[in-house]
């Protein structure tokens, strides 16, 4: 967590374009834990690991991509603090009310320069993992039901300004740059990996002309072992997959891109270093991110360049 | 191995442009130990946990491919039976004289209808692993140098005719048919996973209008862990990835393909499952080939089927 | 498989003091597929990877161990040629008919000079492993239900005279030795390691005073990342483990050992090398045992030599 | 890192019996990068994923054990102010001038109620983990020279009054308890697992009678086969091995437990989950500690309790 008190990603919401073929691919083929419906049709998972209600969200809607992305803050002192301090900075706020996402407290909204909704929040009801607090056992029988994240880990949103952004991130919300791509410019940053951890991201950023887009929410993983797992899991599910298995030099992940049936782009991810705030960052030259974005084939995906939703 | 004696794959000779850039990447790059040089000016390597003087053989030409592919059979007796059976099967034979190839039998050769050069031979001087007989370790320093397969494992050869190669193999040999894919008429077999063991192929065919191409030869790694450092070592001296790191659907194994300097494609390898000879073939269908070469994905890698040397 | 037509280890029947308890274990935590039960009140129970009808069969009984362990062969024309040439050996055999076995033609039923009762049979029904002949997956949900092993590996079976056992297997059979400790006399081997095939064992004994005892099954899981969830899962049921996860020296195989609930030894395992009838024994001097049996902890358990049932 | 910049681990200073052999042992056979010695005969190393310029340092003593744990904290004013926090708390703090340990600036030292001495810093010198920083691999040769672990994890130290330490932890310092274990008594805590980031433990402490000893440094692996591996590695150096390589119930992480050749004990670990300060702490019983140690053998290894240096 960030010493500011940004513990870490909590939550995202999707669109989807069915909601039934949604829920079915994020429960039985994701196998996301559902764990509540609200009244306005959003259905709320969490991976099995996650101890907070839910982090993953979904509702129906005429197009793809993310409605907002969520990080848990300490507590509500520290929402106050931070609400204060991105208004300081200049950046309009609002408080969406308790309730309106369940078992969920008030969350701090703002916008981001690249048209990314983003939230703060300081509650959310934990109910567990599914396993004891006393004497747990390491894993339990939803831990292998379809694919099994242990959490949601980050995503890397697509959208204008990812300089302005980055500058909300460190100055204001206490992240660190750990990595980043070097656009064709030789200058300006064109992707950036940013944690409040020691995680090698809790968000990133690719610069892109359209505002607002999501390139992948990515769910963690325990294994390489699980991720080929995971793949195995999408082609018995007729998941298409974009890239991976594979290594991405950027960050040393592990990985599969593949999408969900509305088209937003998921990842399956293991691996990774242990960045601190003390930690240079690590840069990729324009030249060179294909062996960033693929390590073994050294290959620039096309599709990582601009399918996004 | 078979019942007939035929033990295992033995060796390979294959063709690389540049000698020096040959050495340099099968010992640095792929870790395979060399093991001597002949006046023809062949160099001799061995993967690390083979016990045989030798198991993949380099010599420079104007073309890459394949010269030969060799399989130890149990004992000189054996070997007479096997050329005898060849022969009564109307196969002309020839005898490679012993020492030919360093510390190497006599070997009998013989041409498929694919138009590939085989080989039989009983004798090799066993120089072992590297490790003691007595109390060994379970690996050494040379397991961990560069790709450092444990051994080769098979190979998969295009050509021409492969029904009647596989008649040869199943009749003759005593390899049985563990796999196939069947082709665009439904019904021929357009390529053939053969094993002599239980392993999931000893030797592969696919149909394909010209003689005597290599597709590749296969090493064995010890893991999927193993095969990503492959990966990671192909990247980190610039190698030419072709596929994966992914699982076949096809013997459901895990696999990276990657082409030497010379533009022989090779593969690092693990996993799959024991078949035995009271075993039914499994079959793939031509329209589900994309998903028996590249589990995950379910991708028909058009390199796979064209690029050959 | 052997030269001879040996295949495999293809079944064992094992006794149980509770039957109920014992399919419970069996099916739940160990995660074998029930295949059916006969009028003599066994249970017939076969991994999920394996494609003959059973390979692991349990009936009640006063006291632990092991009935009789068989070797599937290739056909009756071979389990012919074997019954003659174990009676020309001078060893009495006797036929148990088809179909006393479930789904299991004629057995050729013969006792080793180390008091166990081995079959050997050509006939077992194919059912096939749960997925289909046509374009298969690599796995299914039954390969997570419970420990899963992917098939009847090998057993360890501790008994007198295994000199004379071991010529039986080679001389007869056509076994070879693949790994074999030397006893404190320096001279006598104490335990040995017999393979049909390029497995590391498919069978092996350690000289004992009483006869007919069991060591273990040992049943094969896909890698050392299963060995640990096998662990996991012998913690949530109680089960009590023996030794490991480690690896063995002898045969760098990994493992744990645990016992059913009436005493039975079993193993899950992974690993090994590929050892060929051309390959010279490796061995372990008495002195070193403890780095044979234990290779992280050099440790000799005392549990391992006392301990059978 | 805590909220009070608190980063991380940073350094263990070890007490060996032979200096010699104590390189010997951490360069070669754990695989630690030598960085430095200095006047007072000690030598520097680090895990070679680590940047800072060391994190363990042995010199020679008549007695193994530990003699200070430090931890990284953001910077200068970081450390003033903890070390004004501390000495509001009533704990005596000294400084340690800059550069009595090379490359490292001023320590805020001091002794906790369990009789051990631990230091906070901001400063060492940064000299990279030896790849680059722009377009890094994400390994190299000295990530498979002996153990090489990434880097110094954490630490458990046993000594008198965990209670007030685990007071001075939480309130001063930042940290949040992951897990404890229940002493006899079924009220006090006998273990106490602490975090000042997302690991499941920074440091560790167990309640003994004797102040000041080291139970373990752990040192973190990246997977659950390199585990395997350093167990494999410790064998071929005669390591002495304690536990392992097994899971431990309490953090879920997998370990091998050995001696160095003074009798330090040391870990090398892998895995555990995501813990943060919104977590409520997991508890073990008294009665079930043995699986929290060893999860596959429930087996309460009476070393870990009683051996320490």
């Amino acid at each position: 967590m960030a010493m500011t008190g940004v513990l870490r990603p909590g939550h995202a919401q999707v669109r989807v374009l069915d909601l039934e073929e949604g829920i079915k691919f994020y429960r039985d083929v994701m196998g996301l834990v559902e764990t509540g419906r609200d009244e306005h049709g959003r259905v709320y998972f969490k991976c099995w690991d996650e101890r907070d209600h839910s982090s993953y969200i979904i509702r129906e809607a005429d197009q793809a991509g993310i409605d907002f992305f969520g990080f848990k803050v300490l507590d509500e002192a520290t929402l106050d603090q931070l609400e204060a301090d991105l208004q300081a900075y200049g950046i309009e706020t609002r408080r969406m009310p308790a309730g309106d996402l369940l078992e969920t407290g008030e969350r701090v909204r703002f916008t981001l320069p690249s048209g990314h909704e983003m939230e703060l929040y300081a509650t959310k009801t934990a109910c567990g993992n599914g396993m004891s607090m006393v004497n747990p056992a390491p894993w339990y029988d939803e831990s292998e039901k379809g694919i099994a994240p242990l959490r949601l880990d980050h995503a890397l949103l697509y959208g204008p300004n990812i300089a302005e952004v980055k500058k909300i991130f460190t100055d204001v919300l206490g992240f660190f740059l750990v990595e980043r791509v070097i656009g064709e410019d030789g200058e300006s940053e064109a992707a950036i990996w940013l944690s409040c951890s020691h995680k090698v991201h809790d968000i990133a950023f690719a610069e892109y002309p359209e505002p607002g887009k999501l390139h992948h929410c990515s769910f963690l993983m325990e294994s390489w072992e699980k991720v080929l797992r995971a793949g195995d899991i999408m082609s018995m599910n007729d998941v298409a997959v974009d890239i991976g298995p594979t290594r991405h030099g950027i960050t040393r992940g592990c990985t599969i891109y593949a999408w969900d049936p509305s088209g937003n782009r998921f990842e399956t991810f293991m691996g990774g270093y242990q960045p601190y705030p003390d930690y240079e960052p690590l840069t990729w030259t324009f030249d060179n991110f294909a062996q960033g974005l693929d390590y073994p084939q050294r290959k620039l995906h096309e599709t990582f360049l601009t399918v996004v939703s």
